[in-house]
Formats: structure tokens, C-alpha cells, sequence
């Protein structure tokens, strides 16, 4: 059974994990027959945020801890977690992905990727396993695999767009619910809620990019 | 166009709302072309849990501000929503309908409902408009509406059934994905994560939920 690393960064869209992309991953997982794994790094949150007025919060919470809440408890420690035990890894979207997985939110271009989530994706990619990332992650992707062009797209934002593109992405534009798949480099990448309107898209779009990344594996596995 | 109100009761198992349960409700509402407008009471929750370790965490929380993640910040007070603008509404599982939403944690048959909720469904259900609810939430329904011996399931749970007869339901067991439909008093009910082994049989009951909700409000209207 393929076993697919979902990489959490937290538990609300603006200071963790989005919540809607996180769940939908793990159904449209569940759905091929495939086995979702929860990680995070065990860290300090960048920040909290209060989720009812979208102001920041004068809280501290762990990365690990409110992952666990959309994992059911179920979640590991992204910095003991071996590339070799999976088939593929997923990243859903959220801020939690810009501000405790990686320092995009303050630095864009020039941020810094969580050295644990660094090692874990260069791992997979090193052996040809396939990464899927919805939203705001495909930043990540681009800081580590920018110096080989990779393909990705965040949707139709024209800064974020041109901060991959500095990371040495190439940028395609793509609607809420579809995916650009980078073919030669293994890589998924769909907007979700950089675009989407509702709900109903972000499931369509990771169920599309679900099935890219088990379709990428598949031809990893048979080349 | 069907407006849901969907009742929150923080963010996360073990002490709010069960989140797949909460998202594959919103979900299968957008899919039946309704629109969802999330509920929270505005208090303290009882208590919070690290999700991580399932032991109980020396922070308050409040419902409203946690329900906000689930929500992407678009809930309401709940104490402030009137029955008369809403078709219906659903209710997720999860710890926080028995410690938040209820005290059925604390004080099983003998407990009470969150006022505010209880005069939210009092209201929707004098007015014929139909109430679901999933997994661990039907004992609300149960508290409230004994008096009219209403078939309610939460699954095969010997203990919880028999509370929910101490309260004057009539229990009904069914299976994690199966809906038990109360067509005289409107309610639908089903087991959910009671029962369920994973996200996929979850998002199978919660559409039969949300779809048996409808199917009772268009009897409603026609009768």
C-alpha cells in the first residue's frame, strides 16, 4: 500500500495548516486506496492568530500539538521521519506553511525551508519519489528545487509568482481546482485557496493533485 | 437558497468539534448546492487537550475563537443567530458537543445544553425545520426532544445508547456510515467517528446526513 507523508505546519489557515486542504488531502488519500501519514516539526509556531478577528494572539502553541488536532492525535515528528519509509509526500496549504515551515511570509525569495522538512523532501526527490503541494506550499518546492526549473504553479498571484520565479521556478498560471504536474522533476502543485471560492474546488483540486502524485510514483516506480 | 447552520464547538476531538467531521459537513453541504453559515457559542471550553499526548493542557480557550479555524474566521455567535433565517442545522461530533455544546460528558443523561443551542434548536425545531447531527452530538438532540421519543443512533455504544433511552430516545444502531432518519420529528442522525475506521466512511455519512437533512426540509415545506 503507498504510504504518503502529509506534512502539517499547525491548525488553522493563518498560523498553521489550511484546515479544509489538510482534511481533503487525507480523504482524497484515503479515497486511492493509499495511506496518509501525519508530520510536523516539533517547534514553536511562528505566531497564533485569532482565527474569529484575524488578529495576532498573545499565545504560544507547538506545531506538533495542534497538527495532532487534525491528524486525531495521530501525527509524528517530521525530524524522525526516514524519506525511505514513504512513497511520496503532500503539503497542504495554509500560513503555516510561509511562517513554521518555511520563513517565506517575512523573507519570500530569500527565505529559509525548516532544516527537517528540507531533509525529508530532498530526500524523497533524490530518489525519485513524488511531491504534491497545494496553495501557498509550492514556495517551498521552488526554494528547494528552484536550480532545476521546476514547474509550479500558486495560482494567478503576481507577487508570489514572481517570488518563485526569483527562487528559479517557472511560474504557470492555473485555475483553483487544476494541477500543473512537473513531469521530469516529479512535482504537483494546484492553488486551492489562492484561488478557490469554495469549498467544492479545494476538494476537486486535491483530489486531482492526489491522484498526480500517485500517477508521478507510478512512472517513478516503472522508469 | 438552503441555508445550514452548522454548530461548532471548538477545533479539534478530544475537546471541540471533530474537524473531518465538521469539514466533510461543509463539504457536503457546498455539494447540495446549500450554503453552510457556521454557529459557535462565544465561552470558555471546558478544557484543552494536547492532541499529541490526549492529556489534558493548563490553557483556556474559547469555543467561538477555535471554531473560527474551522470556519477560515466565518462564524458566528451562536446566542445572537435567530432560527428564523436558517433552513436547518447540523451538528458534528466530537468532545466538544459533550463538553462545550452539553455538559453529557460530565453528568451523561442528567445534563444539560448550552442554552443559547438549546434555544437555537428549540426554535428550528417548533418550526418543522430538520436537525442532524453526527456521531457523539445526537445526545443533544436526545436532551432536548425525550419528551417526543425520538429515533436517534450513535452508533452500537452500549453505555451512550443507554443514555440517550434515560433521555427518552429510542436508540437505533447502525453502521458508521448509515443515516437514521426520524421522519416525524425531522432528525437525522449518524455514527460517524462512534463507529467509523477512517475518513472515508466519514465523508460517506456526513453527505447521507446533509442529504437526509434536505430530503426533510423539502417534506417540511411540502406538508
Amino acid at each position: 500500500m503507498l504510504k504518503i507523508g502529509v506534512i502539517l505546519s499547525g491548525c488553522g489557515v493563518f498560523d498553521g495548516s489550511e484546515i479544509h486542504e489538510a482534511v481533503l488531502a487525507l480523504l482524497a488519500i484515503d479515497r486511492l486506496g493509499a495511506k496518509a501519514a501525519c508530520l510536523a516539526p516539533d517547534r514553536d509556531q511562528l505566531d497564533v492568530v485569532d482565527h474569529s478577528t484575524g488578529r495576532a494572539a498573545d499565545e504560544r502553541r507547538r506545531v506538533l500539538v495542534e497538527s495532532a488536532r487534525l491528524a486525531r492525535g495521530a501525527v509524528k515528528v517530521l525530524g524522525e521521519a526516514r524519506p525511505e519509509e514513504f512513497d511520496a509526500a503532500i503539503l497542504p496549504g495554509g500560513y503555516g506553511a510561509a511562517k513554521n515551515l518555511s520563513t517565506f511570509a517575512r523573507d519570500g525569495a530569500g527565505c529559509r525551508v525548516d532544516p527537517d522538512l528540507a531533509r525529508f523532501l530532498e530526500g524523497l526527490h533524490a530518489a525519485g519519489k513524488p511531491i504534491g503541494a497545494a496553495c501557498i506550499a509550492p514556495v517551498i518546492l521552488a526554494k528547494l528545487f528552484g536550480k532545476e526549473s521546476p514547474e509550479l504553479t500558486i495560482g494567478a498571484d503576481a507577487d508570489t509568482a514572481a517570488a518563485l520565479e526569483a527562487m528559479g521556478a517557472r511560474h504557470r498560471r492555473a485555475g483553483a481546482a487544476e494541477v500543473v504536474v512537473d513531469e521530469r522533476l516529479r512535482l504537483a502543485t494546484t492553488p486551492a485557496y489562492m484561488l478557490a471560492g469554495g469549498i467544492g474546488e479545494v476538494a476537486q483540486g486535491m483530489e486531482r493533485l492526489v491522484a498526480a502524485v500517485r500517477a508521478l510514483g507510478a512512472a517513478g516506480a516503472g522508469s
